[in-house]
């Protein structure tokens, strides 16, 4: 399938300079594009890149200039380009197999209307599967969980029993959704379990990762806010609540009884303590390790956690040691002087 | 089922302060409870809520003011507590299913009495699993692994060949308990792999979370001592010999050969290299980076890792840099006047 | 099976030194080994250790002395150590089992010759699965994913549609391979997926740990190198490359669109950015967070990351601060006495 130079601008509404009659049939990045190929700058980074880019059309900002490029010109240039991306490529595609003879299905469990069940999933009792969903290969939905519309489990996930998932959510291959909060009373020097009898609320159009664990509550939810999207290999412990809206890179780990506002980023291998509140469109840099609260607004870094401006002095100071040192020497030298009355 | 407040304090031998005729059906925590709840006060932080919580009665320590509240006064409020809960709520049931016609048992594998095996589970070829041990769906257990009495082993778990698993064991979804350490032997930019030909030995009452993986020795054993507890996403490297009644929090990687005492304590995200000894009784902090032998009772922070007092010193030390500046200017301007005969 | 102290050399091309008719059946650690096994010296810290050592025989390198133990000497002794460990004890065997009657096969994908497929396998439509290899149970390969020769493929792994693993890769269990790499348009608060139309290419020689992710390319591969091995718990983000025989230990994270070189070593926890570029036999630390091109050969530590050999100075100056802070103290002492005329 290609599309004209035109049709693409006009399906996201940017304005062409240039050849609007070009045809064409992909997208990709400047520098790997190839004529007939569409590709994007968002950044002023990048714009040296718009004379050497093979791409025959590129997806740029108000200000950036089109250097005798044939461009489409849109407020958002990123997410035109998705758009189009989206447009000529579309996302993977699910074919219906409906009901898997290999599945094992509880009698009790409900499942909706063009529901595709792949091999080997266990839906267990009391579970509800809503329509348009897809559970693939070696899935186990525990008892009395319930999934909503058009959501997609890639294999090997497990969601134990009790929790709730709402629509259009995408959980990735080897996931875990409810299995125990780590929460034990020592007594004696053994560790005595505490029930673990809440659950976890996955709401509206999260996307989590690979191999992500999600602990259930111990009493109330654990609770994932609309929007939110997660990479791989991240830990949520019991009882946090996590706000609409947030991503979180891979190897993030946050304990539990956390609250976390709306539109946070956390960078690649951050950890949050348990037990306080993150404001809202809150940015924790990679690697970084929360120990306190956090006001809405606030980027953080480094471990113990500070705010980024806060951290660049901490840097400055530690780059001016030496000179500290050499500053000292000389001091002593003076002094020293000064007191021989040379 | 509802207990009297009465019936509460005499389960956990605690003594009631107020009106042990009260009905409770449930227990939550102080800001969440409700009328008809039972919650707790185990650190004098929270003291301050007891008057605003809606829970009828709280189980307090020792000398805590009752401030008008009904309690129940216990010497270990958080363990009596627990068993409150335990009692009102009790653990996760298990519907006993038997063995699934869905399930792949070897010929001559050991199967005891009582025991649960889930569809899509693959028992291996002299694979032996004790008595009232449920196994659920999609787990794989490797030839001649030996799992002992009342396990609980939960969907999408993988136990290699020749392991060995005690009593009352629990193990969450997605771990992976047995696979080769990671041991090669490198000759001429190659990297040969060493034959993994131990195992891994989980002792009694240990609980490992989800998304854990445990290697087994190259030769000889990888140890997970009784009553030690795993939060999820945790590594463990081949031959690493683990104590009793160590608690790891989420993400906490050991590598090889590492010998740890009893009762240690990891932090999330703490990291410990190969070949060292950490004694007994150890607390480490979250994201420390351990690289030397620990003493038993130590507390240590940091990457590198150093001993809590004398991080704070450093800690203490970096916030001083501004001051110290700023004093060195001023002896620098002092000692030109001084040399000017100012 | 035993074999003489001759054969044992013959096989490593090495020489004897004391008694070559000792029967050897089994090979051990220096501490660990009793009569009648083999061990080895490859670190002159271990040299004290050759006295007492229980083992019959020990590998050593050129300029170890014997200390009147029989030794077999050899240019690189921990290469011949395994190569007889491999002699001694071999690899895991797998027991050929082919085609179970409980996987699940699509017609129209091909099967090689004397390919092991357990119980509840799922190979998708136009799937292709080289000669030799083993697929064990529960795991997942794609629609249209090819599997060279001679692959183990450990329970519970999922390699998503489209992906090309070469020959003689392993994969342990729990791993995921092709899950949609993090790629969001942030557009008025809400996030939405670029659609993730790339694959993974795992070449020939890999091996990957348990609980590993990795993200295919949004447009394009991300590629892991010939003779490349992770350990657990691994994260590699989206069209990242990594080169030829790197070693990444546990936990290691990386982020999208990084190219990294051959010979690389990354030690546990390390995280790298995306977008950046990592030279030939770079060496990364522990918990290192790389946030900037390295050049080939260095070494860097620390978060974020530097030249080792910076960090060292760096903690000296740390170190020092105490006494900077005394030398200051003193000065302004001395100084005031000048001021006052004493």
């Amino acid at each position: 399938m290609t599309k004209t130079v035109k049709a693409l601008a006009e399906h996201v509404g940017g304005v062409v300079e240039g050849d609007e009659t070009i045809e064409i049939s992909g997208a990709n990045t400047l520098g790997e594009a190839t004529e007939g190929q569409v590709s994007f700058v968002a950044n002023q980074k990048y714009i040296r890149d718009l004379k050497t880019t093979k791409a025959s059309v590129v997806v740029v900002g108000e200000k950036i200039d089109a250097q005798g490029k044939t461009i489409i010109r849109c407020k958002d240039p990123y997410y035109s380009f998705t758009q189009i991306v989206v447009l000529l490529h579309g996302y993977r595609e699910h074919k219906p197999i409906g009901i898997s003879q290999n599945a094992s299905i509880a009698e009790n469990a409900t499942i909706g209307e063009n529901v595709d069940i792949h091999d080997f999933v266990c839906i267990s009792a009391e579970a509800e599967i809503g329509d348009g969903t897809k559970i693939y290969p070696s899935c186990t939905i525990g008892p009395g969980t319930k999934i909503g519309k058009d959501c997609i489990i890639f294999p090997n996930v497990t969601i134990y029993d009790g929790c709730e998932i709402g629509d259009r959510v995408t959980i990735h291959a080897g996931s875990v959704v409810g299995q125990d909060g780590f929460g034990y009373a020592t007594h004696e020097g053994v560790h005595h379990k505490i029930p673990q009898i809440g659950n976890v609320i996955i709401e509206d159009d999260v996307e989590i990762g690979a191999n992500c664990s999600i602990d259930r509550g111990t009493l109330g939810s654990t609770i994932i806010g609309k929007g939110t999207k997660f990479s791989n290999g991240i830990v949520i412990g019991h009882n946090t609540v996590l706000g609409e809206h947030c991503l979180l890179v891979a190897q993030v780990a946050i304990a539990g009884s956390t609250t976390i506002g709306h539109h946070c980023v956390f960078a690649g291998q951050a950890g949050v303590v348990g037990h306080i509140e993150i404001g809202d469109q809150v940015t924790v840099g990679a690697q970084a390790g929360v120990v306190n609260d956090v006001k809405s607004g606030e980027s953080i870094v480094g471990s113990p956690a500070i705010p980024l401006n806060q951290a660049k002095k901490s840097v400055l100071l530690m780059k001016n040691l030496p000179e500290f040192r050499n500053k000292l020497r000389d001091m002593e030298r003076t002094i020293r002087k000064i007191l021989k009355g040379e």
